[in-house]
């Protein structure tokens, strides 16, 4: 599927899911730049990829200083990306409508204004030429609640909406260069950390694992959470040819769960 | 259309739209709670409204000490409401998609953050009592990019998005408290600042308000931009018991503009 | 509200929720046509309703016939309308996701095409001036699977879909003159009908109407459904100055039930 | 991408972006069922494609006898579908808002019901086993007046509102059989029929093809109308593993033109 090599840069590369997407880029012979807090982390998941040319750096995207040496680094060492998945970092869950302002100051600050910056960076060294037929492809990963109000997660709701509204912003604003930037929304996905939290709901009374996941997706018409492994396999296709002609889209990934049309 | 007094509060009133919801509601025979950045304007407008009972309140949203001071007022005065219509500041008009931090730093300071702690200071002195029929209504005033890209106001489509997710998590929140909280968002409105803009892209090309009104109305259904006082009347309409069974609701106040269904 | 007679059309006029709108719409004022199948219920209707100048029209909307001779009598008493309300029938709820041709063809004729053809008639007997401000507002009554898929309702799902692209296109086309078509999508609405179904799900498991009423809304924000008079009520505002600057919109009646955004 | 055949039935398979999707699907080695009105035609295009395996079956989707025979055909070869790319025909553009009565049976029998009943009868030759991965994929060609209404083709917006309906309700109805229901809206597209259309809009100005793509591309982010080969590459893409947490989806494929979120 890659002609030439095309890069692509993965942030939140060593999460769960994050993981999974660097294997499948990496199996598919995508050359990666692996970001995420933690080096020895990131040592480890560039040795165990297949393939050549991978490169990692460290970067924060709560802070403002690791985000500028990280775009120092990218044009320090030449790289031309053709392809950015961003996981910003997830607020963390709460049911609370109305945080104060410092909780709000912070999540804006973390899971928007951050990523949003180490995203301009990464289109600072992207060279699409569209004419030649080399798209350069931003595949940002988001969660349902950008298409539908969920409950327990409140604040997510802000942060998911803000998103959507700057990726089509830079949709229309990037795609005269060539630039594509995509939505892929989320549902339920098991990741290591949300299978335990299935396990834990599961302990809390008193049924195994398997029963808890039958009923928490009784009511996702394809049965079934998603796999780190089937998002990994969307991001690629989001990143390849498959969206030549698509930009400014939110794609669900929810077994079917949304129910507006 | 008022059985008992029910006060609103507005925010911005002293606005070129704020103007009209005021009188509006005055005139149906609403109190109303006045708050705006400047004391003569307040005064002013507060004189020439019909009605007794109405307060005005020295409100700067982008200021965490005003805003406080205004919720300590509130609660001073022992004001109940029963309306609140929340005009956040808009964003700049720029074609920047990609602002650098500090702006968006102040952009979700002056245009969400403080205008949601207002709304949380109002929501503290809302008592209704739904058992009863009585209701407390939020009307949030947006702009149609919360439902669609402008490239014209790039970083408002963020704040647009971000402020109907928060509206549609309030919805859901407080709803089983009988507070409601509805979207009206605004296309073209002919505020005299908006005359203003007109007039001037009239002039930049040397033709008449009239024949620049007829062009950038031409794509319109209804084929014109909204007057105040209809806004006034939408907004009257959506505290009353009109919407007693509505919330979460973004409603277009654009003369049929709006193309996805 | 009303200034000058404005007389509007309503069908299904004989309905829980046709019956509802046409008493609110008297008492405020408006002569009505009524229209509905039943020549008995019409007339009792009719002379139910306070206020003067009311005429009802026998019409049923699954019989070409009927349809036309409904038009030519509008045409023949020379009515002006100033606006609609429609209520097309509803398909029979069934689970069924694939209904076979006939079925279909069937459902197409008396859901759609029918009525389409009843709006067409009342269309051509509205003489809107919307220059002077007199505008022509058509309501079309559907439910809320207009926006999202539910299970139990599967072929109303199709229908109440092509009402609202009728509508709109409806809104885009007639714009000009100054005529209106805005949506109300109902929720679970208390009418008579209604309410049977509600008592024989909960004589089914042994409950009372009001407990099981409690479960049935548990997931609504405003924890209820709607009463034909709140239905009522937001129908005469959106025939009235409400709407001056507003036609193809599609609005949620329903408890804030909806979670997208 | 193919590891045992997966059989996928292409209607319309003669027409401009069907013979493109035949010869990418043929291409990854999916043997084909192909149905069209012209068995000239159909003879033709299945000696052209590469791969083996592929069948041909004379099909008129607006004839009754013609679809039952197509379905008996269907299970008479015993053939088993793992894929359905339905492309229902369009119809006519107009810019009618109101057709009469027998436009609109006309409409709805040969762009909506004789399609669904194909549909149906190619699902019974579905057999997936999604517990052991594999899964069917059903994709719907449409247009993008499935998700915003276009003045220029007035009756088709109602009837691609309709397949969204019915597709969102199969995909809730199919998902548990491992059955995915998907739709890919097509903006401008370059087929020959298309291109002819954009050249005598260029003659009737005097003016070149290239000239007036350039115009007509102008407000689409991307800056151009989509390829066949690219509509073949994406409906490939929702056919593959790509989708395997995706149904009830409706996919825009229109260089971003789209401005709801």
């Amino acid at each position: 599927m890659v002609g030439e090599a095309r890069m692509v840069l993965v942030t939140g590369a060593t999460g769960g899911i994050g993981t999974a997407v660097c294997h499948q880029l990496a199996g598919s012979g995508y050359p990666l730049v692996l970001a995420a807090r933690n080096e020895a982390k990131l040592k480890t998941l560039s040795d165990e990829l297949t393939g050549d040319g991978h490169v990692w750096l460290q970067l924060d995207m709560t802070n403002d200083q690791s985000i500028r040496q990280f775009g120092e680094e990218l044009a320090a060492r030449r790289i031309t990306l053709d392809g950015v998945v961003l996981m910003p970092p997830q607020a963390h869950s709460t049911n609370d409508p109305m945080p104060g302002a410092d909780a709000w100051r912070a999540l804006f600050q973390n899971c928007f204004i951050g990523p949003l910056e180490v995203l301009k960076a990464a289109i600072d060294r992207m060279n699409p030429d569209p004419v030649n037929g080399r798209r350069a492809k931003i595949v940002i990963i988001s969660g349902i609640s950008s298409a539908q109000v969920l409950g327990r997660y409140a604040t997510s709701n802000v942060l998911r909406c803000a998103w959507i509204g700057e990726a089509k912003t830079l949709a229309f604003a990037l795609g005269a260069r060539g630039i594509h930037v995509n939505t892929l929304s989320l549902g339920g996905t098991l990741s290591p950390w949300y299978r335990e939290g299935i396990e834990k709901r599961a302990d809390a009374v008193g049924i195994t694992f398997e029963q808890r996941l039958a009923e928490e997706t009784a009511n996702i018409p394809l049965g079934k959470y998603g796999e780190p492994a089937e998002v990994a396999v969307a991001v690629e296709g989001l990143l390849s040819r498959f969206s030549d002609h698509m930009t400014g889209l939110n794609i669900m990934h929810d077994g079917g769960f949304t129910r507006s049309y």
